[in-house]
């Protein structure tokens, strides 16, 4: 009955973006989680198709071209992207996939994959963000201030998405998530065509 | 962080909307159900407010002047009707509220109240729903027609709803449409009153 989604999660860096992530992911075997690719080095422990589709300079230029990419960025230097092909594979598959990624690049999904489905996650609090990058204890104050400074630029993409969930419980964050992705495959979007799902089986 | 919401449900006959509500109401306690009002007499064990709101013609006829229905029908001689403000009530103070009701009383709340959200219960094939008004026994061949043809022409509606569930499993189904309940309220509506509350709340 349903057709399989693409579901983009954004929000500001120490929101709990992959903790909420990797909870879905095992409560949901079928999802597939989006891989992305990136020109840069493997890092120890990275494998490719896993961590990343590590690709050179060339290769990544070359996708480019043939518009390869959901979306991609140059971030000092390194090409990072989403590549469309393995995407396509699994919604075709008839399996959710799950892309984790930053307001710009969920910016250029929505006009590369317009059906895609927009949630972003959002702190309890301002006060409770800057708590949570605090405490992570690694970073100096100018860092913090930069840090929550880019919080709030990329919240201000709010209304660029369709759905938004608070992080302040992680158990009800992920539920959240998980009736967001449930409800979209209840959601009308080809009335003619549901009917005669209906009126044929038998 | 949420508002309340007013979540419409309607089916053809046969479909199980009475059990699926049954069970939605026994598993979240804080939602309501919408109570009719009606001009017909009490039958027995009826209870005033529970059943139904039970007023004389003259009372009805004079609500329907002050535009205090959501919807009102006049079936058989008798009005039956959505009272506006017990719902209004309760929605203001934050409880979601049920109604279940057929595809014509749900088309004019979609007039009279346009931010509910509409659910439409479909059978798993037609095929099925004729088993199950068979099923009952109660009914001869012209009624199950009469009520099949009914049930196909309610369905062509779906196209003014915003989800659909098929009730396949019932179990199934009462989670869909709880998934449904649970992302309305994740939906962005208004992004600036949602970043306001989280720049506000320390």
């Amino acid at each position: 009955m349903s057709d399989a989604k693409l579901f983009v999660l954004s929000g500001p860096s120490g929101v709990g973006k992959g903790t909420i992530v990797s909870e879905i992911l095992k409560e949901d075997p079928d999802l597939r989680l989006s891989v992305s690719a990136t020109t840069r080095s493997p890092r120890k422990g990275e494998t490719h198709g896993v961590s990343y589709y590590f690709m050179t300079d060339g290769e990544f230029r070359a996708e480019i071209e043939k518009g390869g990419f959901l979306e991609y960025a140059d971030v000092h230097g390194h090409f990072y992207g989403t590549p469309k092909a393995p995407v396509l594979a699994e919604l075709a598959r008839g399996r959710d996939v799950l892309l984790e990624i930053d307001v710009q690049g969920a910016m250029q999904v929505k006009k590369s994959y317009p059906d895609g489905i927009f949630i972003f996650i959002l702190p309890p609090s301002l006060a409770e963000l800057r708590k949570r990058i605090e405490n992570r204890g690694t970073e100096s104050r100018e860092d913090i201030e930069l840090r929550l400074g880019k919080a709030v630029a990329e919240m201000s993409y709010l209304r660029h998405y369709e759905y938004f969930v608070v992080n302040e419980d992680l158990n009800q964050a992920v539920e959240d998530v998980r009736a967001v992705m449930r409800s979209e495959h209840s959601r009308i979007r080809d009335a003619e065509k549901i009917l005669k799902k209906i009126e044929e089986e038998s």
